[in-house]
Protein backbone atom coordinates (compact mmCIF):
# COMPACT_ATOMS: atom_id res chain seq x y z
CA UNK A 1 0.00 0.00 0.00
CA UNK A 2 1.12 3.70 -1.03
CA UNK A 3 2.20 5.06 2.10
CA UNK A 4 0.62 8.37 0.77
CA UNK A 5 -2.98 6.38 0.71
CA UNK A 6 -4.66 5.81 3.44
CA UNK A 7 -7.48 3.25 3.68
CA UNK A 8 -11.07 4.72 4.58
CA UNK A 9 -14.43 2.68 4.82
CA UNK A 10 -17.93 4.10 4.31
CA UNK A 11 -21.11 2.61 4.23
CA UNK A 12 -23.64 3.94 1.39
CA UNK A 13 -27.64 3.51 1.29
CA UNK A 14 -28.79 3.37 -2.23
CA UNK A 15 -31.51 2.20 -4.48
CA UNK A 16 -30.78 -1.61 -5.22
CA UNK A 17 -30.47 -0.89 -9.22
CA UNK A 18 -27.62 -2.95 -11.34
CA UNK A 19 -26.15 0.45 -12.55
CA UNK A 20 -25.74 2.16 -8.91
CA UNK A 21 -22.05 0.42 -8.41
CA UNK A 22 -20.90 1.83 -11.93
CA UNK A 23 -22.31 5.34 -10.50
CA UNK A 24 -20.32 5.18 -7.65
CA UNK A 25 -16.90 3.61 -8.93
CA UNK A 26 -17.15 6.21 -11.41
CA UNK A 27 -17.49 9.04 -8.66
CA UNK A 28 -14.62 7.39 -6.70
CA UNK A 29 -12.24 6.73 -10.06
CA UNK A 30 -12.68 10.34 -10.54
CA UNK A 31 -11.61 11.32 -7.75
CA UNK A 32 -8.24 9.15 -7.82
CA UNK A 33 -8.96 7.14 -5.17
CA UNK A 34 -8.96 3.60 -5.33
CA UNK A 35 -11.56 0.88 -4.07
CA UNK A 36 -10.05 -2.10 -2.53
CA UNK A 37 -13.02 -4.13 -1.07
CA UNK A 38 -17.19 -3.99 -1.52
CA UNK A 39 -19.86 -5.85 0.56
CA UNK A 40 -23.12 -5.28 -0.89
CA UNK A 41 -26.52 -6.43 1.16
CA UNK A 42 -30.32 -5.99 0.27
CA UNK A 43 -32.28 -4.72 3.26
CA UNK A 44 -34.87 -7.05 4.03
CA UNK A 45 -36.58 -5.16 6.75
CA UNK A 46 -36.61 -1.40 8.39
CA UNK A 47 -36.53 1.74 7.23
CA UNK A 48 -34.77 1.21 4.23
CA UNK A 49 -36.65 -2.36 3.32
CA UNK A 50 -35.17 -3.42 -0.05
CA UNK A 51 -32.61 -0.84 -0.96
CA UNK A 52 -28.92 -1.61 -1.23
CA UNK A 53 -26.55 -1.15 1.58
CA UNK A 54 -22.66 -0.54 -0.16
CA UNK A 55 -19.78 -1.11 2.64
CA UNK A 56 -16.67 -0.03 0.52
CA UNK A 57 -13.36 0.55 1.56
CA UNK A 58 -10.79 2.36 -0.25
CA UNK A 59 -7.57 4.08 -0.64
CA UNK A 60 -7.54 7.86 -0.67
CA UNK A 61 -4.56 10.31 -1.12
CA UNK A 62 -4.52 13.11 1.36
CA UNK A 63 -6.87 15.64 -0.98
CA UNK A 64 -10.54 16.28 0.28
CA UNK A 65 -12.50 13.55 1.52
CA UNK A 66 -15.88 15.94 2.15
CA UNK A 67 -15.48 16.51 -1.06
CA UNK A 68 -15.99 12.78 -2.30
CA UNK A 69 -18.50 11.71 0.00
CA UNK A 70 -20.99 14.98 -1.21
CA UNK A 71 -19.95 13.82 -4.55
CA UNK A 72 -21.26 10.93 -3.71
CA UNK A 73 -24.48 11.97 -2.20
CA UNK A 74 -25.32 13.86 -5.23
CA UNK A 75 -25.72 10.68 -6.66
CA UNK A 76 -29.44 10.33 -7.73
CA UNK A 77 -30.14 6.69 -6.43
CA UNK A 78 -27.85 7.44 -3.25
CA UNK A 79 -29.55 8.10 0.32
CA UNK A 80 -27.16 8.28 2.65
CA UNK A 81 -22.92 7.86 3.27
CA UNK A 82 -21.16 7.52 6.48
CA UNK A 83 -17.78 6.64 7.19
CA UNK A 84 -16.19 4.06 9.05
CA UNK A 85 -12.94 2.41 10.41
CA UNK A 86 -11.77 -0.40 8.24
CA UNK A 87 -12.30 -4.04 9.01
CA UNK A 88 -8.53 -3.98 9.12
CA UNK A 89 -8.33 -1.79 12.40
CA UNK A 90 -10.97 -3.34 13.98
CA UNK A 91 -10.67 -7.23 13.38
CA UNK A 92 -6.62 -7.37 11.92
CA UNK A 93 -4.41 -10.41 10.33
CA UNK A 94 -7.04 -13.59 10.42
CA UNK A 95 -5.61 -16.90 11.61
CA UNK A 96 -7.60 -19.64 9.71
CA UNK A 97 -7.67 -22.81 11.30
CA UNK A 98 -9.63 -25.90 8.95
CA UNK A 99 -10.22 -29.76 9.42
CA UNK A 100 -11.64 -31.68 12.18
CA UNK A 101 -13.87 -30.56 14.69
CA UNK A 102 -12.24 -31.84 17.85
CA UNK A 103 -8.45 -30.73 16.65
CA UNK A 104 -9.64 -27.06 15.21
CA UNK A 105 -11.39 -26.68 18.48
CA UNK A 106 -7.69 -27.48 20.57
CA UNK A 107 -5.94 -25.35 17.67
CA UNK A 108 -8.29 -22.24 18.02
CA UNK A 109 -7.98 -22.55 22.24
CA UNK A 110 -4.52 -22.36 21.85
CA UNK A 111 -4.44 -19.29 19.16
CA UNK A 112 -7.08 -17.44 20.76
CA UNK A 113 -4.95 -17.46 23.99
CA UNK A 114 -2.33 -16.01 22.23
CA UNK A 115 -4.42 -13.75 20.01
CA UNK A 116 -5.77 -12.43 23.78
CA UNK A 117 -2.36 -11.88 24.66
CA UNK A 118 -1.09 -9.82 21.45
CA UNK A 119 -4.73 -7.97 21.23
CA UNK A 120 -4.21 -6.78 24.83
CA UNK A 121 -0.87 -4.94 23.76
CA UNK A 122 -3.15 -2.98 20.88
CA UNK A 123 -2.88 -6.09 17.78
CA UNK A 124 -5.97 -6.86 16.63
CA UNK A 125 -5.70 -10.36 15.72
CA UNK A 126 -8.92 -12.87 14.77
CA UNK A 127 -9.23 -16.50 14.76
CA UNK A 128 -11.59 -17.71 12.32
CA UNK A 129 -12.42 -21.98 12.01
CA UNK A 130 -14.49 -24.00 9.49
CA UNK A 131 -15.20 -27.25 10.95
CA UNK A 132 -15.03 -29.98 7.97
CA UNK A 133 -14.94 -33.32 6.17
CA UNK A 134 -14.05 -34.78 3.15
CA UNK A 135 -11.17 -34.14 0.66
CA UNK A 136 -13.04 -32.34 -1.57
CA UNK A 137 -15.10 -30.41 0.70
CA UNK A 138 -11.45 -29.46 2.65
CA UNK A 139 -9.88 -28.88 -0.75
CA UNK A 140 -12.32 -26.24 -1.95
CA UNK A 141 -12.57 -24.55 1.50
CA UNK A 142 -8.22 -24.34 1.56
CA UNK A 143 -8.26 -22.90 -1.88
CA UNK A 144 -10.29 -20.54 -0.79
CA UNK A 145 -7.99 -19.24 1.95
CA UNK A 146 -6.20 -17.45 -0.47
CA UNK A 147 -9.12 -15.24 -1.42
CA UNK A 148 -10.43 -14.46 1.71
CA UNK A 149 -9.43 -10.62 2.66
CA UNK A 150 -6.98 -10.06 5.76
CA UNK A 151 -6.23 -14.58 5.78
CA UNK A 152 -2.74 -14.55 7.36
CA UNK A 153 -2.03 -17.64 8.06
CA UNK A 154 -3.55 -21.65 7.78
CA UNK A 155 -3.53 -23.81 10.20
CA UNK A 156 -4.20 -27.22 8.53
CA UNK A 157 -6.21 -29.43 12.00
CA UNK A 158 -6.63 -33.34 11.39
CA UNK A 159 -5.78 -36.91 11.44
CA UNK A 160 -5.21 -37.74 7.79
CA UNK A 161 -5.51 -35.72 4.95
CA UNK A 162 -3.80 -35.53 1.58
CA UNK A 163 -4.53 -35.60 -2.36
CA UNK A 164 -6.55 -32.81 -3.45
CA UNK A 165 -5.60 -31.19 -0.02
CA UNK A 166 -2.15 -31.04 -0.47
CA UNK A 167 -2.07 -29.20 -3.77
CA UNK A 168 -4.73 -26.79 -2.33
CA UNK A 169 -2.05 -26.10 0.50
CA UNK A 170 0.81 -25.96 -2.62
CA UNK A 171 -1.35 -23.24 -4.13
CA UNK A 172 -1.94 -21.55 -1.15
CA UNK A 173 1.63 -21.29 0.03
CA UNK A 174 2.69 -20.20 -3.62
CA UNK A 175 -0.43 -17.30 -2.79
CA UNK A 176 2.24 -16.16 0.11
CA UNK A 177 0.02 -17.61 2.71
CA UNK A 178 2.09 -19.58 4.82
CA UNK A 179 0.63 -23.53 6.41
CA UNK A 180 1.10 -24.83 9.52
CA UNK A 181 -0.38 -28.67 9.70
CA UNK A 182 -0.68 -30.62 12.60
CA UNK A 183 1.13 -34.13 12.55
CA UNK A 184 -1.08 -36.56 10.97
CA UNK A 185 -1.56 -39.32 8.79
CA UNK A 186 -1.49 -38.43 4.77
CA UNK A 187 0.66 -35.98 2.91
CA UNK A 188 -0.52 -32.91 3.92
CA UNK A 189 2.64 -32.65 6.54
CA UNK A 190 4.93 -32.64 3.42
CA UNK A 191 3.60 -30.02 1.72
CA UNK A 192 3.21 -27.91 5.20
CA UNK A 193 5.93 -25.08 6.19
CA UNK A 194 5.61 -26.01 9.91
CA UNK A 195 4.51 -29.68 11.36
CA UNK A 196 3.39 -29.37 14.94
CA UNK A 197 2.24 -32.62 17.16
CA UNK A 198 0.21 -30.61 19.60
CA UNK A 199 -2.75 -28.54 18.63
CA UNK A 200 -2.92 -26.13 21.29
CA UNK A 201 0.96 -25.32 20.27
CA UNK A 202 -0.12 -25.02 15.93
CA UNK A 203 -2.36 -22.54 17.88
CA UNK A 204 -0.03 -20.42 19.47
CA UNK A 205 2.62 -20.82 16.34
CA UNK A 206 0.31 -19.16 14.22
CA UNK A 207 -0.73 -16.06 15.76
CA UNK A 208 3.03 -15.39 16.86
CA UNK A 209 3.64 -15.78 13.04
CA UNK A 210 1.21 -13.13 12.31
CA UNK A 211 1.79 -10.91 15.21
CA UNK A 212 4.07 -7.56 14.50
CA UNK A 213 5.02 -7.87 17.84
CA UNK A 214 6.48 -11.32 18.24
CA UNK A 215 10.43 -12.44 16.97
CA UNK A 216 8.85 -15.72 15.84
CA UNK A 217 9.87 -16.13 11.94
CA UNK A 218 7.93 -19.11 10.24
CA UNK A 219 10.97 -19.14 7.79
CA UNK A 220 13.47 -19.71 10.12
CA UNK A 221 11.69 -23.27 11.40
CA UNK A 222 10.42 -23.97 7.78
CA UNK A 223 10.62 -27.62 7.25
CA UNK A 224 11.24 -28.70 11.18
CA UNK A 225 8.64 -30.75 13.13
CA UNK A 226 7.98 -30.20 16.54
CA UNK B 1 -31.98 -13.23 -3.05
CA UNK B 2 -34.81 -14.15 -6.42
CA UNK B 3 -34.97 -17.59 -6.98
CA UNK B 4 -34.28 -16.93 -10.20
CA UNK B 5 -30.55 -15.53 -9.41
CA UNK B 6 -27.98 -17.79 -9.12
CA UNK B 7 -24.85 -16.19 -6.44
CA UNK B 8 -21.62 -17.11 -8.73
CA UNK B 9 -17.98 -15.92 -8.46
CA UNK B 10 -15.10 -15.06 -9.93
CA UNK B 11 -11.31 -13.89 -10.35
CA UNK B 12 -10.32 -11.13 -12.51
CA UNK B 13 -6.14 -10.48 -12.30
CA UNK B 14 -6.08 -6.97 -14.27
CA UNK B 15 -4.26 -3.95 -14.86
CA UNK B 16 -3.89 -1.80 -10.87
CA UNK B 17 -5.26 1.44 -12.47
CA UNK B 18 -8.15 3.28 -10.46
CA UNK B 19 -10.73 3.21 -13.40
CA UNK B 20 -10.23 -0.29 -13.75
CA UNK B 21 -13.68 -1.14 -11.36
CA UNK B 22 -15.54 1.35 -13.32
CA UNK B 23 -15.31 -0.67 -16.76
CA UNK B 24 -15.79 -3.91 -15.32
CA UNK B 25 -18.75 -3.00 -13.40
CA UNK B 26 -19.85 -1.32 -16.57
CA UNK B 27 -19.46 -4.75 -18.32
CA UNK B 28 -21.47 -6.69 -15.42
CA UNK B 29 -24.52 -3.84 -14.95
CA UNK B 30 -24.71 -4.16 -19.11
CA UNK B 31 -25.76 -7.78 -18.55
CA UNK B 32 -28.07 -6.51 -15.60
CA UNK B 33 -25.92 -9.13 -13.07
CA UNK B 34 -25.87 -7.32 -10.04
CA UNK B 35 -22.45 -7.27 -8.08
CA UNK B 36 -23.10 -8.45 -4.59
CA UNK B 37 -18.82 -8.43 -3.22
CA UNK B 38 -16.20 -7.64 -4.75
CA UNK B 39 -12.28 -7.49 -2.51
CA UNK B 40 -9.32 -6.31 -4.76
CA UNK B 41 -6.18 -6.75 -3.54
CA UNK B 42 -2.18 -6.23 -5.02
CA UNK B 43 0.34 -9.20 -6.01
CA UNK B 44 3.35 -8.38 -4.64
CA UNK B 45 4.96 -11.48 -6.46
CA UNK B 46 4.89 -13.59 -8.80
CA UNK B 47 4.08 -13.64 -12.60
CA UNK B 48 1.17 -11.02 -11.17
CA UNK B 49 3.37 -8.99 -9.84
CA UNK B 50 2.02 -4.81 -9.51
CA UNK B 51 -1.31 -6.33 -10.87
CA UNK B 52 -4.53 -6.15 -9.06
CA UNK B 53 -6.80 -9.07 -8.46
CA UNK B 54 -10.67 -8.60 -7.92
CA UNK B 55 -12.85 -11.11 -6.27
CA UNK B 56 -16.33 -10.76 -7.19
CA UNK B 57 -19.55 -12.22 -6.25
CA UNK B 58 -22.70 -11.53 -8.02
CA UNK B 59 -26.24 -12.37 -9.18
CA UNK B 60 -26.89 -13.29 -12.74
CA UNK B 61 -29.71 -14.49 -14.55
CA UNK B 62 -30.24 -18.07 -16.40
CA UNK B 63 -28.57 -16.35 -19.35
CA UNK B 64 -25.36 -16.86 -21.19
CA UNK B 65 -22.72 -16.54 -18.37
CA UNK B 66 -20.03 -17.49 -20.88
CA UNK B 67 -20.79 -14.66 -22.68
CA UNK B 68 -20.14 -12.06 -19.48
CA UNK B 69 -16.98 -13.72 -18.92
CA UNK B 70 -16.10 -13.28 -22.85
CA UNK B 71 -17.20 -9.09 -22.68
CA UNK B 72 -14.85 -8.95 -19.30
CA UNK B 73 -12.05 -10.64 -21.31
CA UNK B 74 -12.09 -7.97 -23.87
CA UNK B 75 -11.57 -5.32 -21.40
CA UNK B 76 -8.11 -3.78 -22.28
CA UNK B 77 -6.60 -3.90 -18.91
CA UNK B 78 -8.51 -7.25 -17.80
CA UNK B 79 -5.34 -10.31 -18.12
CA UNK B 80 -7.12 -13.20 -16.33
CA UNK B 81 -10.95 -14.31 -15.81
CA UNK B 82 -11.74 -17.20 -13.77
CA UNK B 83 -14.97 -18.85 -12.19
CA UNK B 84 -14.97 -19.73 -8.35
CA UNK B 85 -17.78 -21.14 -6.13
CA UNK B 86 -19.03 -18.25 -3.94
CA UNK B 87 -17.92 -18.44 -0.54
CA UNK B 88 -21.16 -18.79 0.93
CA UNK B 89 -21.25 -22.37 -0.52
CA UNK B 90 -17.63 -22.64 1.29
CA UNK B 91 -17.53 -20.93 4.63
CA UNK B 92 -21.30 -20.45 5.02
CA UNK B 93 -23.18 -18.93 8.07
CA UNK B 94 -20.36 -17.24 10.27
CA UNK B 95 -20.97 -17.42 14.20
CA UNK B 96 -18.71 -14.30 15.65
CA UNK B 97 -17.95 -14.71 19.11
CA UNK B 98 -15.84 -11.33 20.81
CA UNK B 99 -14.67 -11.01 24.26
CA UNK B 100 -12.34 -12.26 26.88
CA UNK B 101 -9.56 -14.69 25.66
CA UNK B 102 -10.44 -17.63 28.65
CA UNK B 103 -14.08 -17.21 27.48
CA UNK B 104 -14.58 -16.79 23.72
CA UNK B 105 -12.29 -20.18 23.74
CA UNK B 106 -14.50 -22.05 25.58
CA UNK B 107 -17.64 -20.37 23.55
CA UNK B 108 -15.16 -21.13 20.49
CA UNK B 109 -14.59 -25.12 21.75
CA UNK B 110 -18.59 -25.49 22.05
CA UNK B 111 -19.42 -23.44 18.77
CA UNK B 112 -16.68 -25.92 16.84
CA UNK B 113 -18.07 -29.21 18.17
CA UNK B 114 -21.26 -28.33 17.57
CA UNK B 115 -20.08 -26.95 13.75
CA UNK B 116 -18.67 -30.15 13.11
CA UNK B 117 -21.88 -31.96 13.77
CA UNK B 118 -24.13 -29.67 11.66
CA UNK B 119 -21.28 -30.04 8.80
CA UNK B 120 -20.96 -33.17 8.62
CA UNK B 121 -24.58 -33.53 7.38
CA UNK B 122 -23.60 -31.12 4.45
CA UNK B 123 -23.87 -28.02 6.25
CA UNK B 124 -21.09 -24.71 6.41
CA UNK B 125 -21.43 -23.31 9.26
CA UNK B 126 -17.87 -21.03 10.24
CA UNK B 127 -16.58 -19.76 13.88
CA UNK B 128 -15.50 -16.52 13.80
CA UNK B 129 -13.46 -15.27 16.62
CA UNK B 130 -11.55 -12.41 18.14
CA UNK B 131 -10.39 -11.59 21.90
CA UNK B 132 -9.79 -8.33 22.93
CA UNK B 133 -10.14 -5.70 26.08
CA UNK B 134 -11.87 -2.21 26.13
CA UNK B 135 -15.20 -1.10 26.23
CA UNK B 136 -14.09 1.12 23.09
CA UNK B 137 -12.26 -1.40 21.16
CA UNK B 138 -15.34 -3.83 21.48
CA UNK B 139 -18.04 -1.86 20.81
CA UNK B 140 -16.21 -1.06 17.79
CA UNK B 141 -16.05 -4.87 16.91
CA UNK B 142 -19.33 -5.37 18.19
CA UNK B 143 -20.82 -2.25 15.75
CA UNK B 144 -18.76 -3.43 12.72
CA UNK B 145 -19.86 -7.50 13.07
CA UNK B 146 -23.78 -5.75 11.14
CA UNK B 147 -21.31 -4.80 8.23
CA UNK B 148 -19.33 -8.64 7.77
CA UNK B 149 -20.06 -10.55 5.19
CA UNK B 150 -22.83 -13.89 6.16
CA UNK B 151 -22.52 -12.59 10.07
CA UNK B 152 -25.41 -14.37 11.16
CA UNK B 153 -25.17 -14.54 15.40
CA UNK B 154 -23.04 -12.76 17.73
CA UNK B 155 -21.74 -14.14 21.06
CA UNK B 156 -20.54 -11.50 23.52
CA UNK B 157 -18.03 -13.70 26.35
CA UNK B 158 -16.88 -11.91 29.03
CA UNK B 159 -16.99 -11.02 32.61
CA UNK B 160 -18.48 -7.39 32.32
CA UNK B 161 -19.41 -5.86 29.31
CA UNK B 162 -21.71 -2.69 29.41
CA UNK B 163 -22.07 1.15 28.55
CA UNK B 164 -21.07 1.93 24.67
CA UNK B 165 -21.20 -2.14 23.98
CA UNK B 166 -24.70 -2.40 25.08
CA UNK B 167 -25.62 0.79 22.76
CA UNK B 168 -23.81 -1.36 19.68
CA UNK B 169 -25.45 -4.40 20.76
CA UNK B 170 -29.32 -3.04 20.42
CA UNK B 171 -27.46 -1.64 16.81
CA UNK B 172 -26.47 -5.18 15.97
CA UNK B 173 -30.20 -6.85 16.69
CA UNK B 174 -31.83 -3.72 14.76
CA UNK B 175 -29.53 -5.39 11.61
CA UNK B 176 -31.02 -8.83 12.26
CA UNK B 177 -28.59 -10.03 13.93
CA UNK B 178 -28.80 -12.10 17.36
CA UNK B 179 -27.28 -11.68 20.16
CA UNK B 180 -26.19 -14.11 22.56
CA UNK B 181 -24.24 -12.63 26.20
CA UNK B 182 -22.63 -14.89 28.80
CA UNK B 183 -23.85 -14.56 32.54
CA UNK B 184 -21.85 -11.68 33.54
CA UNK B 185 -21.63 -8.36 35.11
CA UNK B 186 -22.47 -4.74 33.41
CA UNK B 187 -25.77 -3.78 31.16
CA UNK B 188 -25.16 -6.42 28.58
CA UNK B 189 -26.60 -9.55 29.23
CA UNK B 190 -30.21 -7.17 29.33
CA UNK B 191 -29.50 -6.18 26.06
CA UNK B 192 -28.97 -9.52 25.00
CA UNK B 193 -31.53 -11.90 23.16
CA UNK B 194 -30.29 -14.90 25.43
CA UNK B 195 -28.05 -15.04 28.45
CA UNK B 196 -26.60 -18.02 28.89
CA UNK B 197 -24.42 -19.32 31.63
CA UNK B 198 -21.79 -22.23 30.73
CA UNK B 199 -19.95 -20.86 27.61
CA UNK B 200 -19.43 -24.23 25.80
CA UNK B 201 -23.60 -24.14 25.93
CA UNK B 202 -23.44 -20.48 24.25
CA UNK B 203 -21.50 -21.57 21.86
CA UNK B 204 -23.53 -25.13 21.06
CA UNK B 205 -26.76 -22.55 21.31
CA UNK B 206 -25.51 -20.07 18.46
CA UNK B 207 -24.73 -22.66 16.14
CA UNK B 208 -27.95 -24.31 16.50
CA UNK B 209 -29.71 -21.09 15.77
CA UNK B 210 -27.60 -20.56 12.31
CA UNK B 211 -28.42 -24.00 11.58
CA UNK B 212 -30.76 -24.68 8.62
CA UNK B 213 -31.58 -28.61 9.90
CA UNK B 214 -31.71 -27.62 14.11
CA UNK B 215 -35.00 -26.74 15.16
CA UNK B 216 -33.80 -24.33 17.93
CA UNK B 217 -35.77 -20.78 17.80
CA UNK B 218 -33.88 -18.21 19.63
CA UNK B 219 -37.10 -16.14 19.25
CA UNK B 220 -38.95 -18.88 21.23
CA UNK B 221 -36.56 -18.28 24.48
CA UNK B 222 -36.05 -14.93 24.33
CA UNK B 223 -35.19 -12.83 27.00
CA UNK B 224 -34.45 -16.12 29.08
CA UNK B 225 -31.50 -17.15 30.65
CA UNK B 226 -29.72 -20.64 31.06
Amino acid sequence: MDTEHERCAMRIIAENTSGVLRDIATVIAGHGANILMINQEIFDSGPYAGMGELYLEYEHGPEDREHLVRDLEAIKSVRDVKSFQPFGDIFGSRVIIIGGGAQVAQVALGAVNEADRHNIRGERISVDTIPLVGERTLALAVDAVSRLPRASILVLAGSIMGGEISNAVDRVREAGIPVIALKMAGTVPEHADLVVTDPIQAGVFAVMQVSSKAVFDIKRVRGREF
